[in-house]
């Protein structure tokens, strides 16, 4: 079942070693069919060099695994959070990549400091805040996923399509598999970048907003100008 | 038409990504046939994996599409810019290329610190002022264009081959697209070293005139004598 | 003899540029047969591109070797010493990997900072005291693995694979020499991580004790649920 | 002529870029054979994976081109200086290596903090002081070499195989070619190593001597018991 869904989330998959995002199986992708209400998820603990498009597990919006020999992610909790409250987004990525995980170790949102981030992010991208110890002592990865979605209470995730686990890592999400490892490819470069251009300017502060606007805005957006319309 | 110059242009935006210079389609480069009065440059939002030749764009200098199936690159206005106000440059390079950006988003010139930048740049790369809002709302990209002009008002584009937009990335250029890529690999490194350089030693300054001197003028200008002359 | 520890061996040491880890010949690794009483280890000095399994050595726990044409690691007295007071261990890497290295030459402990870090290490990577003059002057490599032993006189050593030796470089290890490499490589990233996040949140403090629960006992210990079980 | 001398020469060029120490042609390697007086050069300017064996160029210790149909290397008067004052040293290598050309760049010698440096410097490696005007408008290359030698005045060029020319970058040495470009590694590592290790940690002071002592010691010199004797 799913077949050309689960093509597409096993490609996704294998480009998180070759974009550099993961080492070993630090990460995990999910795409969702809408229509049947239904999402495909890696398995826990497979190594991506030993991953098959076949391996994939198929899990419904309770959270029942409908197919699959294997176990699914053990984030499949928090990705069935998000795609219940995150209605058009298509799919999700986890990763520990680098430079995200820095940010979100120090606890810290993403400043906008140029046309990189602005060009996909409308704006800083945003880290959660702590779980209480209730949070993480029971049903964690659900909760993981409803501080995400408490995090966009008054955000759009499809204008900000990623979000930082405090003391954990990034996630990201798209209309499709391809677009939420974009999206995480954009995040990890976007981290890397504005530590450092803190570091040189102490002073710095976010782009302005009439440069957000533009360059967020030609790209995304009815009067978007940017590629091959 | 300009099947040589087409050669040389696509060839130079393949390097791009082989110099680790942009990912996706963040980049692009151009060159000019002084005598036609044309110019060939990257289609918008084409990946370089799939970039072919013939899938270039032939735009003049009123900014005319002359040739070429897509749209050509957001940034064509800048090139435009460029090219009619340095009329000895051959060929234009902008990526959003890490370390470089790192700068431009500080808003930072960077200073010649060594023998390195001093071999290729006659002093400290550039880095634009902020564009007005009105400047970044209407003819956005024309006016990147007006203001690197701007910077260059007193210096030599000969000399000093790029530049950084603030808040944004670096633009290189060259006589022809070959050596405005070596330009943007020689602006990253440099972006880099001088990153570092400041954070191992506070009180540095930048290399004497002398030593600047020598390294440029000895493989530049009339008494150059590094290479095979 | 040996021969199936052996190619469990050196199947981790080629490992060890891979996962780059190591230049020229700056780490080793070696496995127990803790039945026999014997273990295999890199010989000194070979290169690992010239390596093959027949060059390991064989040595047994009073550090005669039993077999190999070559001399062994030269730190062979230091894994001796850790596969007598750590009796639960099967392989040990010694590298002088980057970040990790770095660490130990700060003469500083890796405070756990994030998942990553809990995922595999119980808390924060310890460091090592300095060696006495006497401790470096006359049997400098045993002493180095008597200084880990007394590092880990109130730590269990299956909770915490890995030290860093202060002013010298990390050692880890696991059950078998693929799960030793797998922690140096988690020593080496986390060190990465750590290092930023400091500089990146000076009032940073370790992630708290129900989080480090949460994830190392997710994956390890009696009610892990990571993977496939 | 020197066929064998130029198979090493042309060998050790080949290994800096993929040791990842130049671009382009920022470096150039050299060997010398004391009986004929005679030392082979890499030719100016030449790109890396255009050079072949027979591009070499044979100086003479009067600084005379003996053969090659190429120019020699820009900074052939700097080898020479420094083949004349070492008698000992069978090779040299410059590179423009990012981390050595950063401590450079600073004016700072490269302190030693750690085993990695301790086993192939026996102690810090040192930075020149910066030219005079004088030194710099004449005979640059050859004033290059003079300071090196100044610097070494009470130094031993065999126990630290290298230097850090001010505002410029690295030059290494050794025996022969291969230990020339494996200094050049030893230097390039240490250099980043040294730099993070200092922002970690700044109250850091140098490896102790009797540490330094036994690494160095065990490595080098007529007790040394490392690798396969």
């Amino acid at each position: 079942m799913l077949e050309e869904l689960k093509q597409a989330v096993y490609k996704a998959n294998m480009e998180l070693p070759k974009k550099n995002l993961v080492k070993y199986t630090w990460g995990n992708v999910s795409g969702i069919d809408r229509n049947k209400g239904l999402f495909v998820i890696k398995p826990s603990g497979i190594d991506y060099s030993l991953l098959k498009p076949e391996d994939l597990v198929v899990v419904d919006l309770e959270g029942n695994q409908v197919e699959g020999k294997y176990c699914p992610s053990s984030d499949t909790a928090t990705h069935l959070e998000l795609y219940k409250a995150f209605s058009k987004i298509g799919a999700i990525v986890h990763t520990h990549s680098l430079w995200a995980t820095i940010w979100a170790q120090a606890g810290r949102s993403i400043p906008c400091y140029g046309t990189t981030q602005a060009d996909c992010f409308y704006g800083e991208i945003p880290c959660t805040r702590e779980l209480t110890a209730e949070e993480i002592e029971k049903n964690y990865e659900k909760n993981t996923g409803l501080v995400i979605v408490e995090t966009f209470r008054k955000k759009n995730p499809l204008y900000l399509p990623g979000v930082l686990c405090i003391s954990h890592g990034p996630f990201a999400w798209g209309k499709d598999p391809a677009e939420a490892v974009y999206n995480s490819v954009v995040i990890e470069q976007c981290a890397k970048m504005a530590y450092h251009t803190e570091a040189l300017n102490h002073n710095i502060i976010q782009i302005n907003q009439i440069l957000l606007d533009k360059h967020f805005l030609r790209k995304h957006g009815e009067n978007a100008y940017y590629g091959q319309i």
